[in-house]
């Protein structure tokens, strides 16, 4: 087993996208014993090994965890409160299972939206289990998590609406209904249609394509492509 | 002295408006010998103590360094490459500086944009000199300060572009001849009049007054104010 750094760890927050709902990946913290009967949850997450770089780190304990591998993971936040693990439950947990358990550790946290559909979770290590928790129904997590999943949603809101993330939840061709739903979901609350689409009519990146849904036999809709334009395009 | 912690630091990207130019700030590192006789500059920056959370710690290396204060500090990435302060050089500084030298450190940085005119930097502890430079005249910095700083001007230009962020740089009521120059100074690049000017008026945030600029005796400019819409406004 590599050497861990004692104060450095990261933190994934991995949202799943399935058409009617935001989840978050949750996983279940093992219990080996039966003396903390209580079901624990937390954002998948470990200390980072003494040479390896953030980005790595991330992706293998996400790997080591869920199983999970090959999806984007963005950096977007380090989380620092000297506080942050000293809950009396979090105490009982990293005693259990670090070598040195009152370190202090700043933790970098990562984020991802992705289609549920592409990928199968599976616990390993000291994860139990894992679980697709809807974003509105997040239990009390470990640690700091809470806080991290609530930047993280902060994370994802802003960058859905200024750096038009998102559309390759979407198929290539894609219904301005289907966009705003996708917008609903992640914004958590129903948009007005009208003042939807004025705005969609502004983004240059929103293109209207000379052709309709297929297979809708009633009133169908006018197809969109998204093409990033380049800075000195639009300015 | 506070106890540090050996693993963790902040640095701090500040960039300096002047209406003309952007301008970054650094700190000279002190040389109280002869051995290296070269001036190395960096990014005011240091360890965090052993039970200050991160923004606290920004705040008090920014101000022990170059003595600003009251400024707003924004976190921005984290940089944790195992080799970030392994060149000759770096070492050798700190050699002399720190109790553990040759810990590995995951810095955890912060940016801020201001008016060069409303601080007054003034080095201390160990930095020997502050200066204000240019963004397009940043000399080789010590450790990764380079790529940190890339990454800040990345990441302002990012803010500038969808975040709406730049407009207290101004007077409140501006023209959109004052707008285009801090668009063109962030960005690095002359922008089309013409073009500039459509894309603000699709802007919700950029509300035009009835009123026009004073004191200009020939064709004086319409003027504009800042007002961010609520999402629920817009959307």
């Amino acid at each position: 087993m590599s050497q861990k750094n004692p104060n450095i760890s990261v933190d994934c927050v991995v949202f799943g996208f399935d058409f009617e709902n935001l989840n978050v990946l949750l996983i279940e913290q093992r219990q080996d014993d039966n003396i903390n009967q209580k079901t624990r949850f937390a954002l998948p997450g470990d200390l980072v090994n003494a040479d390896e770089d953030l980005d790595s780190a991330a992706y293998r304990v996400l790997k080591e965890l869920t199983s999970i591998e090959k999806i984007y993971l963005k950096q977007f936040h380090a989380f620092g409160d000297p506080k942050r693990l000293s809950k009396k439950e979090d105490k009982f947990w990293l005693q259990k299972l670090r070598t040195q358990p009152d370190a202090r550790v700043i933790t970098v946290s990562y984020f991802s939206l992705i289609k549920m559909s592409d990928v199968s979770p599976k616990a390993s290590s000291f994860a139990g289990n894992t679980h697709w928790v809807n974003i509105n129904q997040i239990p009390r997590l470990a640690f700091d998590h809470n806080k991290i999943f609530n930047k993280a949603l902060e994370t994802l809101r802003d960058d859905l609406e200024y750096k038009q993330i998102g559309f390759e939840l979407l198929p290539k061709k894609f219904t301005l209904s289907q966009l705003q739903k996708l917008h609903e979901v992640v914004l958590g609350s129903k948009l007005d249609k009208r003042n939807f689409r004025k705005k969609m009519k502004k983004n240059d990146n929103v293109v209207p394509l000379n052709e309709k849904q297929k297979g809708v036999l009633h009133k169908p809709a006018q197809l969109f492509k998204f093409e990033p334009k380049e800075e000195s395009e639009i300015e």
